[in-house]
């Protein structure tokens, strides 16, 4: 019995990592679509969405499974609801690439980011690449430096969030109201992004340690969240 | 041990109550400091926030501890795992209202909604009371009828969301910069208000049938989502 529960644990494991995988893939076409104006990088995001959100129903439907069939203890009943919130995570960033792709596509053939702030969401789409890769890492090694790595690490999504706003309202700003939308949703696209995968990282903190780590960052400060 | 298993579900639904209660108050009074340049009660909303966050802990933690010890099956089971997404959907929601409140507190003394875009947040605050007072409705009946029209009526916020960028890519928008950033990220707390009401109406039609219904409305159109 214990074999074949670890065989089930070990499946929704691997449902999990091919998820992330995806999300990966998927915030790293958007950023190609963003960035290059590429509508055919745009669909493949947004077509791909839904194979993520089928895998978060497939996942719950195992746990769910599990709990019923099993009756996890300790250590396996943490791992069993974190993945459900991990699922759930996951399938948000998976929208928020798709977001971003939808915003590249509508934009299209013009660039769905404002010449002015290029820049920062150049940074930004580097940094959310950086992330990405190490909740794939995170994940496979269940690996609490990496969590940790994550968590100090979104300062600097949030610094360049910011940035995009001292951007939007300088004298200097030359944007139309459009771009302005744009600029506002993309910046909270690639933030949420980054705020997700520090939810992922104190998960995993909690199935390794039993401890739930301090709230997500706190955004203060005079610019918006 | 089959009344002590009820008591303990008991207390865990007494819980999410609560919960609900609080997230209705906080985007009741967020709505208060925003169209009312309310800086006592956006404070009130700000301070709030850890309460709801404190019982969506303490849910978590009920939740597993009930699934250690009591080997639940069947609709105990999903009642359990859609508690544990719902409170994390509740606590959402709460972030939301306190975002709200950060703007109205940010713009103050002025006001937090763009003048001419004004009309449109005041529908926009009167739909999520209404959402807020039929999710508080729903999860105390486990009523789907309240379900259902939740889902259905989300149309609602999606088109004034959708008239707000309207108003701001218009000629005869007025607004400055930091007012098209503040619509734009407002719009965006309301409209993600309402998809997480309906998130969590699809959670109470999953635990009273066992069938988790269509995922959220894809936002389709020329609308940035």
């Amino acid at each position: 019995m214990r074999v074949l529960f670890n065989e089930e644990l070990e499946q929704v494991a691997d449902d999990l990592e091919k998820m992330v995988g995806d999300v990966q893939a998927a915030i790293t076409t958007a950023g190609i679509a963003l960035l290059n104006s590429d509508i055919d990088a745009a669909q493949t995001v947004i077509d791909g969405d839904k194979k993520i959100d089928d895998l978060e129903s497939r996942i719950v439907d195992q746990c769910v499974q599990l709990l019923a069939k099993q009756n996890p203890v300790a250590t396996d009943l943490r791992v069993i609801v974190s993945t459900l919130r991990l699922a759930s995570t996951f399938e948000r960033m998976g929208d928020l690439a798709r977001h971003i792709s939808e915003a590249a596509r509508r934009a299209y053939p013009g660039s769905g980011v404002p010449e002015q702030a290029r820049d920062i969401f150049v940074k930004m789409q580097h940094r959310v690449e950086e992330v990405s890769a190490q909740v794939v890492e995170m994940l496979a090694n269940r690996d609490t430096k990496t969590a940790e790595e994550i968590i100090i690490g979104d300062d600097e999504l949030d610094d360049l969030h910011h940035a995009t706003f001292s951007v939007a309202t300088a004298d200097t700003w030359k944007g139309t109201a459009q771009d302005t939308i744009n600029l506002v949703l993309l910046g909270r696209y690639y933030e949420r992004f980054g705020d997700h995968a520090v939810s992922a990282a104190r998960r995993v903190v909690y199935i390794v340690s039993g401890f739930d780590p301090a709230k997500e960052p706190e955004h203060t400060g005079p610019d918006p969240d």
